[in-house]
């Protein structure tokens, strides 16, 4: 059909292109229509009022960057067939069908041991099955066990397009400019050697931006304090609902949301049932909000107060320690608690401690090869002049402690 | 307090600065928060996916502009004093505050006769309450009784921080590029004359790309086909829905949006009490849309088709002409319908007419006036070298008619 | 070779791509080397300082996109062979061979007669000479000879990539954003019929907001008040030291530039001499302007203060008119600068009349051709649903007296 | 007087204002209108076709940011005083007044051991002298003798407004947008304490990313291969005229070049003479480019070709290495120079050796300080929670070769 509407205005790239039928259908298909009613950075709106871009959004953008990489690879003389572009184009297009609303936030209450990998495998196979076995290249890439290994590479690894675009989008939407990281350059100056995804020496500076930027992006935006504080809080909502619904509470909730907060699911549920899939695919951040919005006159004082304070945005107060926070600190902190008319069993939803991690380049998981002039692959930590890269192999772990200051429950 | 955060990241403009403590807690205030979770344009995002941005971040956009351009009167020798600095941009930042979810669809079915404006003005009133009288002079430059006129014509009217927020805001996120409108130089061209808002000579040709990019804005984005379509279904679903509800039918839907679908509320309602207030502002984007994925299984067919219809964007055709549509085109399109299944009764779900107009410049009604440099004041339309602004004041209208076509409602 | 550089940086557009092997050898060339050292704008950075790209960067600007333009029809599914998309990209990038330094000022007073385009296609045969016959179908696009009439439409004409290079990428070095026309939406929504180049009815509004951006830039940029002074200045300059020159004066001057100083050439004159060739590629802007800066201290008042008044920017004084001024305006004017000492004969240095004209769209001439969604072609003035191109087909004509005040001769 | 032209567009910033009548008038003086015709970047052009911005508008651009940053500083409650707030924004504009056209190439053969800054300060002397003392403040900032030391640091730093504009401008001129600092937040991020120019801790990020931005553009432009290839062949070609004029030879120059051609010149020299002051105030870009194109039909066959081949980037080629070349390499090189025709005294004209060094941070010698949010002052370097910083203190040297690959002086 000509009258296919194919051009998606961005205002990252300026239009996507959708160069197939087949992803104009996976495109209409209501599991990919959920994603537009998922933001890709969850509660991140709280600090970067711009950062409202969906999933829905950021898959499209990445299948734009999959069809511009291959056409450098095509340029460089690597053939690449059509079906190949294609699927490699599907398989990220598809990449994140798996993650609910609030993505880690709500796996780790409802989903635990439910990883979202899993659930998109099994969204691309429905898919597939519903397409007649048309998706089976892509899944193969998708899951790598293609024999070309560098599509997998493109899809997944450290230098794959979902991060390209992600990083590019969320500098974009932020507002964050200086986690920008020149897409257009990095992709020009991809290669393939011996069956890897590399990158030209000329672009050797390209890549350490690159991962400058991204360990930048990871403590100013998605690591950003008052995030994991909403982050938090949002998680004790969610543990609080589930625990009052577990004791035969009330609550109310949207239906596919309902079904989730009632029950413990595995992924073998997911396998068997195709009715669990659809309830799943019923969920997006709307359900949270509407939900919550609900709860802020739930008869639990807990339960309430949590949801009226993230609603209107006020945040638990939260501080980063380089070290495991002191049992004294703690302890004082419940002690304000205590004080405040919060009992014993409700501290732990007024006070949380986490810890989290900033790794911008996992070296010996995953390395980025750079292709020298002299046509050795080396190591991009090894082709550096200077050891940034080396630094950047570094884990750097923080621990935080959160709680709510001047909370009081009771009058 | 110091340590207030009072710079937050916009993507459009860098940073927006909040000036002061005042302008802090409006911001802070859960009347304000609450548009956080509306979205600037509706449905738009089902044409633009980029189009996500809220009337949280428009308002704070609106605010800053109205900073920069009051700088830019006092640079030109106005005297401006400081509480005139902050009721200024405290009416800019509150105009919006009276908006319900998806504005205009919302409006015309649950509260007719009461405009947003209204609602604002009662949001505002009470804030004012709230915050010991503090609000008063923002308020009369709201009303357009503070004395110094043209305080008020930068709130509203043609050439107000409002709409020059709006239309960079809009073309940015949409990524229609065409519609950008050189805020920044417009700015430096506004001064005042006889207490009026007036553009300086040399801003002529920048006014007029305004008024052309407003236009064309207007087509591309804010009456596309496409979003008429989407718009006309949800008002459908929310027709349905309350005509179910006055049967006595049970619907799920979140709370607040329960009250306003049981009951039909004019303006002395909210005057009468705060308490209706308060469910007006637990209204937003989510609720709507989780309420839309609730009716996804109710009994009846007509609202559980086009709540997924509108989730899954399979949506009406949409047809544009340039006068009324035949009766003998509507006879054809309601005998398809009844051909698949849509009963007499049902029909008016499926098919709709409208007609929809674009005025871009209103020059009598609030005529935009240039100080010319032997100090004259002209209208726009007068001062161009062309009648290409003439052009502008004409109403162009469009009929369109909207159906589901290929809609089957059994089996 | 492999090794050659083959991506260019580029602001506008991110990166452009030379496709070809024979398109590189022409890049390389001194022919089209030499228009690294002309200014596409001339003395436009006395307005705005930013404009100093060059021929150079905007005859690739114009290949980029004719590049994209090609590739966009194809996939609309007319037929374009790899010899054809080469020979039209080749035919752009040589469009301006012909120029001299500060266009038409130079071309008023050293060649009269010969305008660019011939020059251009003098160079372009050359080429073709030396390129053993490679560049005939190009130079057919180019005179319009070529049976495929679109090539040349997209090569001059109203819609051409010419144009569309221009004005983004004067735009975007100015700065007058408001002067912005989506080059992306405007190359996507081409397309060919009856062997014409056309634009899909969609793409009306790009259309009229391209004409809409282009009169703004001819008021804003080309036809600038500040700018047509100098230009002014710089003629009269030229004009004095060519005078001077003819009396048997010595003056300081480059070769090549001193060679067109002293003698009058034709157009035949090119033909005749592969000489006169090389000597006219030896001129570009520093000719200029080392001569002028040589002439600063040169014995002949006239000379000396107009070269040092056009260096430091000290510029006549302007006024536009809407009809011819009245003599006795320029009577006053007159007498002002014979007091100041200036004598009789001296006086037109300093006293300028001219008129200039702003037509934003050629109707008849050369129309803008949209087809309608039903396949009817129509202009595009007719297509639209207001006057407003209507408007702009009408010749916009400003006189203007440009005069040294304050300029005193003598002590 | 109201009506001077303030407002100044700048694709960079969008606009530029200038803020008081004395700025006006020194931006109008030929000093600094003479900074028009000198590109900052020098060369880069033949890299990077769209660096031709000059040092004109990257000095304003330094005025213009420090305007915003002692905006910032006085927000945050530092007193500035007005003419203090003037006098820092003379210094930064006039801080570039004393480099010749193509800085370092030129200084270093025809001004060795006049180093720009010396000239810089000679001219702003000559100014005050003209302006009567009203540069005092600002020439005490400029040398580090004012009391307020903060202010020197603003101008001449490790985070002085002139880096930040210049990588800012030169990030966007080349199109090397990974370059990018965001110049905005940096800015908002600057503080003082204990007299010092400080950067808050929630900065630490963007400081981070300035310094890794800083070493790519140095990799990226500033010592790109063909950049230094092409300031090597300049500088032969300088070395050449000058030897050829020492020698008595006739050669073609503008009149102030040729002034420095024939003499060598100290700074006593210029403090002697405003003669000299104003002959250097006569060199810029085009007195460079016309005498290479003069010179490329100069009997000297090692001046003529040298100059065709930089006129037509027919560059030398160039390698990088991590250690001196050794000596068999260039004897190779040597033994190739002199079977093409060249003689044993020229080859030192065609093959050139050098050495190049990017230090990233001086840490020792001007730290950058931290401002904890305990208040104390801490090293960037050890306020990083990894060693990038540390990293990037190391100089990378690289030893580079250069030579003229096939060119042949003897028909």
């Amino acid at each position: 059909m000509l009258n296919k509407r194919k051009i998606i205005n961005d205002p990252v790239y300026g239009f996507i292109s959708i160069y197939s039928d087949l992803l104009y259908d996976l495109v209409e298909h209501p599991y990919f229509q959920r994603l537009r009613r998922i933001k890709q950075l969850g509660l991140a709106d709280m600090v970067y009022p711009g950062a409202l871009h969906t999933r829905f959004h950021h898959a499209l953008g990445a299948m734009h960057l999959m069809g511009q990489a291959l056409k450098v690879l095509q340029e460089k003389g690597h053939l690449i067939w059509e079906p190949e572009l294609e699927a490699a184009q599907i398989a990220i297009l598809l990449h994140d069908l798996g993650h609910g609303p609030f993505s880690h936030v709500l796996e780790s209450v409802m989903l635990p041991g439910v990883p979202h990998e899993s659930i998109t495998l099994v969204m691309m196979k429905e898919l597939n099955r519903q397409m007649n076995g048309r998706l089976d290249m892509a899944i193969q890439m998708f899951e790598g066990t293609y024999p070309r290994r560098f599509f997998h590479q493109m899809i997944s690894s450290q230098l794959d397009m979902d991060r390209m675009d992600y990083l590019n989008r969320d500098s974009f939407y932020t507002g964050v400019i200086e986690g920008s990281i020149g897409a257009d350059r990095l992709i020009k100056m991809l290669d393939i050697s011996k069956d890897q995804l590399v990158v030209e020496e000329k672009g050797l500076l390209s890549i350490e931006n690159f991962l400058h930027a991204r360990r930048l992006m990871y403590w100013q935006v998605y690591l950003h304090k008052t995030l994991l504080s909403a982050q938090a809080m949002l998680t004790q909502i969610l543990y609080r609902a589930r625990e009052l619904t577990e004791n035969g509470e009330k609550l109310f909730a949207t239906p596919d949301f309902a079904r989730f907060l009632k029950n413990r699911f595995s992924l073998t549920d997911f396998d068997a049932s195709t009715d669990l899939l659809e309830s799943f695919n019923g969920l997006d951040d709307n359900d949270v909000w509407a939900s919550v919005k609900g709860w802020r006159t739930h008869s639990d004082p807990v339960l309430s107060k949590l949801s009226e304070m993230l609603l209107n945005r006020n945040l638990f107060k939260i501080n980063f320690y380089d070290s495991p926070p002191e049992p004294e600190l703690l302890d004082q902190l419940r002690e304000q608690l205590l004080h405040s008319g919060i009992s014993e069993s409700e501290v732990p939803y007024f006070l949380i401690t986490g810890e989290t991690t900033n790794w911008a380049y996992a070296k010996e998981q995953d390395p980025i090869r750079v292709k020298m002039k002299n046509g050795d692959l080396l190591d991009i930590a090894d082709a550096s002049d200077i050891p940034t890269i080396e630094a950047l192999t570094k884990i750097v772990r923080k621990y935080y402690v959160c709680w709510g200051k001047n909370v009081s429950l009771r009058g």
